[in-house]
């Protein structure tokens, strides 16, 4: 490990078919009033929101409602959700959902009670000094990893931006409940989407700088393991087990484990994120479709890497093989995952325009792992995936 | 994840050569007494100790030292801990050494102002209601992984029983500070002790039962890794960057993570701490000598999973092998692996007699993964480390 690092990740995670069980008691450590936070209506179709309102009710909470949190959640919702907490004095959020729904109920526990909140949390990054609701989540969609750590992705629609931002432990749900039978009626689209969001997670801290350690063998591992269960999970998408692995890696892609003593990239999110903002397109879709033409163009700054991705994540056989080839192969194993699976691979399919590309590459976010892009070459790898 | 589980891990860790800067922002979130937890002096001789005494000073600490905590420590010691925080009514435990130096803080820490604890605690392994006393540690050295977990092994003499018990969250250490070089004048066998040390925590959780999942991807992506640094740190213990990579390793194979949703084993444990109790031996040690004897007789149980550590832990090319052949060239390696880096490999030399190998057996606890041993069976195992 040639960085120092800290590592703290204190929210408690209650995994598997009983896991509902755990709520009541962890309800007890809180305050009365409680925002309930949901999307679109999936978990009333899954009978969760029912459990979820007996077991609010058993344990005497007075709940407030915020429904119709969208897969890209807005400043706008999320202000929504703030200023219901202020109105009825909110003690506790509880996030039912996707990733949307509990980076939503953390903005909003950031957001409350403060004045211009995108500005200071989102824009210029401000540690946050004041006491934040605490949130719980109950999780029904798996890839963004929001359930074990600080990650808030909020979308400004009128500024066409949408930032990412990492808040520190004090805003980590205190307790995540991960069933994976509640993942079970998410939309095979939305499950490859939520698969390949977790690939680019351990993408983007994989491949970094001079910083190879443990983190890179754990990556290593995950990665291999996901490839596997993923090429599962098309074949039958009811397995328990094979949805459960897939739930706990990607978790464990997101909650500071592999990150540690790395430096990591995040290009492709920054890329995504902007795609994202202009396309309101599946997140981790946007990520497949970039992801080919980005690796293939940092290639050359980290060959060796590449190699080595090719031999412990694709186990592509490295005898007489020498590093440059080896490293294309791995490229073209990640292409043809990407592909078989049946993720997207173009802009095009994701309601992208010719048009829209420069105006994405123009609000991009740069700065990366092995070499920071330019402008052009970000327009460049939009291109490359146009169609 | 056939299996529910639980994970909660709240140690904030402070890693790498710059993090005893952190000790003294750690140390104002505790009261005034504090009582320094340490060994036989070693941290004297690598500054250690000067320089986390001048710390203390800084921070305003009224400061209690308990020295001499000895590699198994006994009970004796710890209640000598115990009544020092309650004469100086004591805020806060730091112990500053290895795991044994922590097992003893956290068994102080539970056993102050307690009727009977050994009994309470190490026997009849009640729940601990009462509030404990807050432990931080400072490692150096590297094996047990009791920076980042409850586990506190103590030995009572008298009664010639080694028992480890894991408390919950609430006995964890605050805040750990892991700094590689404070482990670089540890012995090349402690080093090798505390090795096989993880080894042996990364086996007893990847063999059991019907439980495969991602705990075992991620299992043999650290005993590959283990395997690998160590064979570096025989030939530069020195290496910054292996040591380190060791280290992490360490608190890894035993924080939590890499059991959930199994079921484990720890037999390969129990002996040793029966041997331990018998000849006072490095564990690790211990644990290298029995290792080998039992996988050989326990391989049987549970063929499949043997042969999956042979090609993924080993990376034993498995074309044109049948599982059995597959799964004993696995436990070659092992073998292989201990003799090579120069690990014990048979009891004698850790100071038993034939005379006790039956009193062993016979005080071991009993039950496991693949197959509950039976008495005869450990013994059969014992006899085959013997010479």
């Amino acid at each position: 490990m040639r960085y120092d690092f800290n590592f703290y990740n204190p929210t408690k995670i209650y995994f598997g078919k009983d896991s509902l069980s755990h709520l009541e008691d962890e309800l007890a450590h809180y305050g009365k009033n409680v925002l309930f936070v949901y999307g679109g209506g999936s978990i009333k179709k899954i009978g969760l929101y029912d459990q979820v309102m007996e077991i609010l009710k058993k344990a005497k909470k007075s709940v407030v409602e915020l429904s119709g949190v969208m897969p890209n959640p807005t400043y706008k919702k999320m202000m929504e959700g703030a200023s219901l907490v202020e109105q009825h004095h909110i003690d506790f959020i509880l996030a039912v959902g996707g990733g949307s729904v509990i980076d939503c109920a953390k903005g909003i526990s950031v957001a409350a009670y403060q004045e211009n909140p995108w500005k200071k949390y989102w824009i210029d990054n401000e540690e946050v000094k004041h006491t934040t609701v605490p949130v719980g989540s109950i999780l029904t969609m798996v890839g963004t990893g929001s359930e074990m750590n600080g990650g808030s992705v909020i979308t400004n629609e009128e500024e066409k931006l949408k930032k990412g931002r990492v808040f520190d432990q004090n805003v980590y749900p205190k307790f995540s409940i991960l069933n994976p039978t509640y993942t079970f009626t998410v939309s095979k689209y939305q499950m490859l989407s939520g698969i390949f969001d977790i690939f680019s997670h351990l993408m983007e801290q994989y491949f970094s700088n001079d910083d190879d350690n443990v983190s890179d063998d754990l990556m290593e591992a995950l990665m291999h393991s996901l490839i596997k269960n993923t090429y599962k999970a098309v074949e039958n998408p009811l397995d328990y087990e094979v949805r459960s692995n897939i739930e706990w890696i990607s978790t464990l892609a997101l909650n500071g484990l592999t990150k540690v003593g790395k430096t990591q990239d995040w290009q492709v999110h920054s890329i995504e994120h902007q795609l994202g903002a202009y396309t309101d397109c599946a997140h981790g879709m946007g990520l497949a479709a970039i992801s080919t033409p980005y690796y293939r163009f940092i290639m050359q700054y980290a060959p060796y890497k590449f190699a080595k991705f090719a031999k412990e994540v694709f186990r592509i056989p490295s005898e007489n093989k020498d590093e440059q080839t080896l490293a294309k192969l791995g490229i073209d194993a990640l292409a043809n995952f990407i592909k078989e699976v049946g993720m997207c691979t173009t802009l095009k399919e994701l309601g992208a325009t010719k048009e829209m590309l420069p105006l994405i590459a123009n609000s991009t976010d740069l700065g990366g792992g092995y070499h920071d892009l330019a402008r052009e070459e970000v327009l460049q790898i939009l291109e490359a995936c146009y169609e």
